[in-house]
């Protein structure tokens, strides 16, 4: 038994909740979708009667999975400067891995030896600090579960002035989520003491372009860290090794790699980084600065762009939503464009400044479709329309763009990016 | 200001807890660790000045992290049998990079081509269904956080008559945490029907070794699933890819990897893999068949063997508890070898039948100590001594051995295991 709860094929969500909490007693929700076998399973494949590969130092995926980075593009602003995209289309759950983290370099990947490499703490504090890698190894550490976007992330669907032919990955891949552990920031401050006019942090990267970035003295004590471990190992060069400082729900640039050196200051420094990138223009020529929290966002992963649907009957309708305000409450799903929404089911761990996963049962017979999701968070802020998120800015700005992501189906089940 | 909260030198866990909660207004509860600095600092290293490395689609750790598989060994018992364990005390947080799970492989890994590759179900059902994996990912699925232990781990700790100079890792290290999304086993069971017999299912693998495990009917449709993915990503060959049962909280190896059968049963299958092994001898002869929950353990992973500490000061002492009975409870930490006991903080994510981090801060001034942890889940189970668990089994019994792990510290700061 399925139950239609909006329009163009969507299903009670408890399509999905219902069975599993009540087990086999529930019932079948899920009509069914697997071919009946006649014959017993047989024997013929290779790997069945022969030894397969050792064991390895360090694993690897399938050379069937394909899983790589997409998007891996130099920008034109200077040697080793370039971003690459998390392939949201190949993946589930939550946890982005790292080699697949998105990646966003102002002077290329740093090679770091951990024993040359120190964190300064100076500026306005009553003691000038300098730690080496190990000395922050033996400190506190607090680990926590993050998503990180670039602020730049979905550029394409405000650039572009036709919606691209284009994957979920490389529409909208400046996003990633880690498991993140390393030494919360205010005990390093603590323990160099905060004189009275200490406002700011500026905080300093080692790699060639010295990305230098302000970050507000209230946000900087709040759940700010300096990250050491990324989903378990030592970060990778790619994403700060041997340290970065991780500000959960903020755009990403601020989360500075290869961190060595943190100012205190009574002012912001306005640095280059922080004047000619990263500020948000608008309509009157006035731009936002220290736009630092990200909005509300969500995005269908599967059925998603290039993707094709090769059989009717039911798909489950999987994505991820986010907020730089806190935790998400709800997701809405659409398959008619947004006439009539359909509340999904949140299924993952319920954390703050996280990805969340989204679920829902969609059933599809050849209809066409426009497929939508709609995130709320837990302060209330609703994802806006395309529309909606494109007026606020001027037409130039790529930064802080959280308008809806939407997926045509066509009656042969090719899905495509549409604006909507 | 510090507490001492039981002896050689433990501190009150918060010492972290008051601190991250209060911000800069608690007060500075660590000491200084951190040598002053007196010049500001300099620039003189490569990365500095030169840029660094382009991306690549698939990223790697930074060599100077030396991150790998430690213990890689064949078994004995025939081509591609081994297993290989994780690095814990390179690692931190609670997920293990899916390049440095554990691994226990009956014969080798079958590199496997997923278009060619199906689950059938038969047996005691109304209908026999065969899934490719393309039919299975569009199935619901659900993303959880577990833990994976084999039931052989810790296994030195219990043959070996001298404790042996070897690191966490090496001594404990199978056993690993990801974020897994799959197919609840029960909508594909409800799919094919169960007869009114089907007690059971025997998972078979596509590998050479066909491991075939059979899974009570009442654990088989609680919290299982047909795994696809791990952290993120399709499983890796050596984690089953194309697709995997896993039974969260029971022994690893019933979460047959490269899944090819699951036949439903009246009875358990007696297998060759569930009698030969994965059996658990008692002194009178008789052996535990079954025993699939894993039981209450933790392990203290830093400070741990073979590290040295450098300095005298505050050190964070980090570990993990885990419990396939659920979630864990309590932490306690000695550092007399069990005279005395403080609790520590559980500070990570509060799952079940997942990992948990542990943390407390210890002072050493060069005292000698002997560290130990002993966990508690919230059904009340204790982790038991070494003594304790060891008196439970057969001599030769390498299973399911969750005794207390101990750390001596020499007054120089060697960090050795030892039995006590």
């Amino acid at each position: 038994m399925t139950e239609n709860v909006a329009g163009k094929g969507l299903l009670h969500r408890r399509g999905l909740l219902k069975a599993t909490g009540a087990g086999l007693a529930g019932g079948i929700l899920m009509p069914v979708m697997a071919p009946a076998l006649a014959a017993e399973p047989s024997m013929a494949k290779s790997w069945l009667t022969t030894s397969g590969a050792p064991m390895d130092e360090y694993g690897a995926p399938s050379k069937y999975a394909q899983l790589k980075r997409v998007n891996i593009g130099a920008h034109p602003y200077g040697p080793g400067a370039g971003s690459s995209s998390t392939p949201l289309e190949s993946l589930n759950g939550t946890i982005t891995p790292n080699s697949v983290h998105f990646e966003r370099h102002h002077s290329g990947i740093p090679d770091i030896d951990p024993a040359q490499h120190t964190l300064t703490i100076y500026g306005e504090v009553k003691q000038k600090l300098q730690f080496s890698y190990e000395d922050l190894l033996a400190y506190p550490m607090e680990t926590h579960t993050y998503f990180l976007e670039c602020s730049g992330n979905s550029y394409s669907n405000v650039i572009f002035p036709d919606a691209a032919d284009k994957t979920v990955g490389e529409l909208n891949g400046l996003i990633s989520c880690s498991e993140w552990t390393g030494v919360p920031l205010h005990y390093l401050l603590e323990e160099a003491g905060l004189k009275t006019d200490a406002n700011w942090i500026v905080g300093e990267g080692a790699d060639a372009a010295s990305l230098t970035r302000s970050i507000p003295m209230q946000l900087a004590t709040k759940n700010v860290m300096v990250a050491l471990y990324q989903n378990g190992e030592p970060l990778r060069p790619a994403q700060g090794y041997p340290m970065r400082l991780f500000v959960p729900g903020s755009e990403g640039n601020i989360s500075v790699k290869w961190l060595q050196n943190i100012k205190v200051q009574k002012t912001a420094a306005y640095t280059k980084d922080e004047t000619s990138k990263y500020s948000d223009l608008h309509v009157d020529g006035k731009a936002d600065m220290f736009s630092l929290e990200m909005g509300v966002k969500s995005l269908i992963t599967s059925p998603s762009g290039k993707m094709k649907l090769n059989r009717k009957g039911v798909y489950e309708i999987s994505g991820l939503a986010w907020s730089g305000a806190g935790g998400i409450k709800q997701v809405e799903v659409s398959a008619d464009g947004g006439k009539s929404w359909a509340t999904a089911a949140l299924q993952s761990e319920h954390r703050t400044l996280s990805l969340m996963r989204f679920r829902i049962p969609w059933q599809w017979e050849g209809q066409t479709a426009v497929l939508q999701s709609r995130a709320t968070d837990d302060k209330g802020n609703v994802q806006p329309t395309r529309a909606a998120a494109l007026a606020r800015y001027a037409k130039a700005n790529i930064y802080h763009y959280n308008g809806t992501q939407s997926w045509q189906v066509t009656n042969e089940g090719v899905v495509k990016n549409v604006y909507a």
